[in-house]
């Protein structure tokens, strides 16, 4: 894929499709052309792009024609019903949905960790979930210096992980709490201002969900390691952006923190922000729009031998979701 | 100590020494007398128990004479120079501050788990850290049945963990944020307001914070088991009241979730609230104001053989320090 590349974005007006723009922006994508696609609802809207006005078009069959790339980032229901069409006309899709992830032909990317799986596609490149990516971001490295045996994490997970219609949610029940009157729920099932909700995604069988699965499934895809157990508790927080995971790892081999230290200030896309002398450590508030992962609370566990313990913060929408993408897209600009 | 007891509060103003009036009121605590000490400032300062009108005393040396049980929630400097001298006039103390939590001779109880240490005391009785009483009221019943071996939690604590005016702090936020105003800081290092912050009390040099090791070393001494291993991460969230727990537990023996759920069941103090189908789970928004824990969540654990995942909530004023300093005032008044 050499030159400049023809790009489309499914889901444009959403709120990871909207951040998918302006990263293909701020990191200078070339880009041969740009179409952006959302339902009817939206088409005829404009956007601002690189100092030009673009038009959104109404998603249709056909519409693909032309493109070398599309990022979808719908909902589940509208990649599967799209993307094939996608790749019938010649183009690579890069899904942000659930719905190809743990398919064998589909490779599941975090470049920093897995750029080479990109090129065994066959016309589909999922984006891992936003927790999954965050986490790895922090595990990968250690993974590669003391080989990782179990993870036990727990999240807490902004509302903009659940669209801009959470955003308005949490906005409208602070002020109703405030000002004393009833609190009204639209996305989720309990008010989530001044609460947190230890729920995110369906309930399976086993009594996990969804999204708690979603992080031993797509961890042992994206690290190689079939045989990894990752036990994870997925809980909402009232925080606008930036999903923070509190995480403890155990590893086959010895652990010692300056180790791990270095091997997280090695690998590209995570940085330690690990200082108790000063109370520095990562935080939504101050990692939101930030496109790194950041580590903090980095320390030898107490109930494994070989263990360690630490807290992951990253941006859902930039990191856990469009600028993943769009580095799955320089991928296969750059090729192998 | 038969009949009725003569009761004494230290820090009767704070957030809890006004609940440890509440719940003696509310549970018909069987008084012969009821005295209430704060600093000089509230002195005279009159508050409202059983109809009758209770002026508060400086609390100052020599002021505990004729008291059987004097509760302090002081914070940690005023138990140390205090509880001494109720002990030399003859009063056993029940004390919430971690000052005497560790020492041999101090027996320190969560009634339903470890009554009968109440009467090895020399005259101080040390109630547990809030956080480690509901985390521990999950894991008792759940270690009778299938040997507790390892723990790892982490937590999401209310503001009100950190008194009255952390509540106030975390108003004041929102606020500010609403109106655009700079946010200010007076009781947590960073905004609490619509953030996560992972730091609970002092930094040791391991990494982990006092809070962090509360539930290790207290429970250990709690659960008469020297070599649990715990590793905790405590972090606040903005939430007002009630804190919430995600815990992984492996266990000696073989799990099966049926057991688990018929223990906490029968254990007195905590009860399941925990039906996925109906997307029912504790949560702190309806915990707080509650005398018992809540256990959601309940789930084999994918990362151990023999492993239980589970979130637990309770009212940290309450059952986390309130409530059980007054379940001990009344193990006393019952006797062996």
């Amino acid at each position: 894929m050499a030159g400049d590349v023809r790009v489309g974005i499914v889901g444009a007006t959403g709120a990871v499709g909207m951040e998918m723009l302006r990263v293909l922006e701020a990191r200078r994508y070339r880009l041969g052309a740009i179409r952006l696609f959302a339902s009817a609802r939206s088409a005829g809207r404009r956007v601002k792009f690189a100092g030009e006005e673009l038009v959104i078009e109404e998603l249709k069959k056909g519409v693909f024609q032309g493109l070398d790339i599309v990022l979808f980032s719908a909902g589940g229901g509208t990649s599967p019903e799209y993307a094939p069409d996608a790749v019938a006309a010649g183009a690579v899709v890069i899904d942000n949905s659930s719905a190809f992830r743990m398919k064998d032909d589909v490779p599941l990317v975090v470049p920093e960790i897995n750029a080479g799986d990109c090129f065994g596609h066959r016309g589909i490149i999922a984006n891992p979930n936003c927790s999954t990516i965050i986490t790895l971001m922090a595990l990968a490295p250690l993974h590669r210096t003391f080989g990782l045996r179990r993870v036990i994490a727990s999240t807490y997970q902004a509302v903009s992980g659940s669209g801009a219609m959470a955003i308005e949610e949490l906005k409208r029940q602070v002020g109703q709490v405030s000002s004393g009157e009833a609190v009204t729920r639209e996305v989720y099932p309990h008010q989530i201002a001044f609460n947190v909700i230890p729920h995110v995604d369906q309930f399976l069988e086993s009594g996990y969900t969804k999204e708690e699965m979603k992080m031993e499934n797509e961890g042992r895809k994206i690290l190689h390691h079939p045989s990894l157990r990752v036990s994870c508790t997925c809980v909402r927080v009232p925080v606008y952006r930036a999903h923070s995971i509190s995480v403890v790892a155990e590893f086959e081999k010895a652990v010692d923190v300056a180790g791990a230290r270095a091997a997280i200030d090695a690998f590209s896309g995570v940085e330690m922000k690990d200082d108790p002398a000063t109370l520095t450590y990562p935080m939504p508030l101050d990692i939101a729009g930030m496109d790194d992962c950041f580590v903090g609370r980095l320390r030898r566990d107490c109930a494994f031998e070989n263990g360690l313990s630490f807290w992951v913060v990253g941006d859902q929408l930039l990191k856990g979701a469009a600028l993943n993408a769009v580095q799955i897209a320089e991928v296969l600009q750059r090729g192998r």
